[in-house]
């Protein structure tokens, strides 16, 4: 079976729809890859494009549209709510299929390089990829931003990665390492009582003591009357997660252990969501869990993962 | 997204390597078709193959199997346990993605046309497409075997379906028809008391009451001891399923209620297993049953299924 890779870049051009879509196309027009989603804000002045595909596709996709983003994007020009730090600001490389997260670190660097050699562009590795412990945060190594970056890139502790201790003119510099599928999941709650979905939220994140691969808050979801279908206006309490590595917290892990903390305020769970996109894993390995399957290899024993 | 189907023809040979392999070079060698598995059974007498792909391209690598087993095999001169009717003997299109059961019917009366029209072979349309009720079930088409067709399609409550009240002299007939996907699932219990397991298949199967698309039993598995791991000799008892159409009669609901029964025993389940293969939707559907998972869009959010 062949190795897939995500990747989610984003680029710092929120409202000129000629650049975005100039930019898509270098993901569109490059083969071996999907283009899955792309979407832009124009308050954050950002655009976020989601693809896949094979590693070497992946990389070459990701270089055309640095070289793309590096052409039509002055950041000395730029305004916009979301810090940034170059034309394509952040590249991170996700492992989705048959690719091992220090496989995907390897392609990260190697695609890092190639920014630099092709693009001109200096290169951070963060997350996984890091050279160091203080680089693996991107708001760390992006704190100044554009402006800021000239000056900080001449401190050793934030020299470049690949380009040495300079920042390209217009195009900045750029964040590229690898970092495991996110799954964006919401618990629902029977109540309105937002502390409790707050206090959840404490309970199962890292940042208290929680699961390793939870970032976590609480929120008071509302939602208006909707007269068609006869729902009258109505509140509840919700935990918002982030599983940020579901092969080491497991959805359904959080689920029992809200269900558990819950009980203490004689509150349930009344339905759970998955926010966008999930890679298939992160729901087998819960249906595992529940139906109790013992020597289950999803590899072998799932139709669908013959044609990938 | 394409249409996926799968195929699971069943040939009258077991044992004669050359043959069985010619036969499986015609699924190989045809575009838009992936071979998944093939297996043979000498007792028998008889192989099974398993591949999927496009509508067209299964029809075509079908129609091409028909050929070359009517080509290669004698039913004159075959023995076996297995009861057979046809050089080609069975031959199921079975829905995976994208593709309505109706759809798969229709697909099924084309193939069964062109094996008639191409290769000479008079046609059975059996299960979801049947043209009788009377023919759904394939033991009752099948029954009085090879070397009694050619009387028995004389009779008009049996006449194929294409090709008229005859047989193919050699490769006799073949029956072609739409299933659901078959999920081989067994649930064991914390006991060695058979008629516990007995009982609950009972329970579940449609033939006693139980649910539609559920056929059960129970066994006794007699483990021996493996000695490197520690392991002693142990019996226990296990319910042993089909589920023939999962998206009617869910993994999960069969699962709850198995321990629901197995309570009134002071039973519980230790464990399932899923036995071959099962397409992604068996378990994506028992997943979101027990996350409680709402508005969940398979097709959408599962990043897989954008390579598919």
């Amino acid at each position: 079976m062949a190795k897939i890779i995500e990747c989610v870049p984003n680029i710092s051009e929120g409202r000129n729809r000629e650049v975005i879509e100039a930019c898509v196309d270098q993901v569109r027009n490059t083969a071996g890859v999907t283009l899955l989603d792309y979407s832009s804000d124009a308050s954050h002045n950002r655009s976020v494009i989601t693809f896949m595909g094979s590693p070497e596709g992946v990389m070459n996709a990701a270089v055309a549209l640095a070289k793309k983003a590096a052409e039509l994007i002055d950041l000395n020009h730029h305004q916009g709510e979301h810090p940034r730090m170059g034309a394509l600001d952040v590249c991170p490389l996700i492992p989705l299929k048959d690719c091992t997260k220090e496989e995907t670190v390897e392609y990260s660097k190697q695609l890092g390089e190639r920014i630099w050699n092709e693009a001109g562009i200096p290169i951070f590795l963060y997350e996984d990829s890091a050279s160091a412990p203080h680089r693996v945060n991107l708001a760390d190594i992006r704190r100044g931003q554009f402006e800021g970056m000239a000056e900080k890139v001449k401190d050793p502790m934030w020299t470049p990665d690949f380009g040495g201790a300079q920042i390209h003119p217009t195009a900045g510099c750029t964040a590229v390492g690898c970092r495991m599928p996110l799954v964006a999941f919401n618990i629902n709650l029977s109540t309105d009582d937002v502390n409790i979905a707050k206090a959840i939220a404490k309970i199962i994140r890292r940042k208290n003591g929680g699961f390793d691969c939870v970032k976590s808050n609480g929120f008071l979801i509302e939602v208006e009357a909707d007269e068609e279908k006869g729902i009258p206006a109505h509140k509840y309490a919700q935990v918002s997660i982030n599983m940020t590595d579901f092969t080491r917290t497991p959805l359904y892990r959080v689920v029992e252990v809200t269900k558990a903390e819950a009980r203490r305020w004689g509150v349930h769970v009344t339905g759970t969501e998955i926010i966008g996109l999930t890679p298939m894993r992160a729901l087998i390995d819960s249906c595992e869990y529940y139906l109790q399957l013992n020597e289950f290899d999803a590899d072998k024993q799932i139709i669908e993962n013959y044609l990938l």
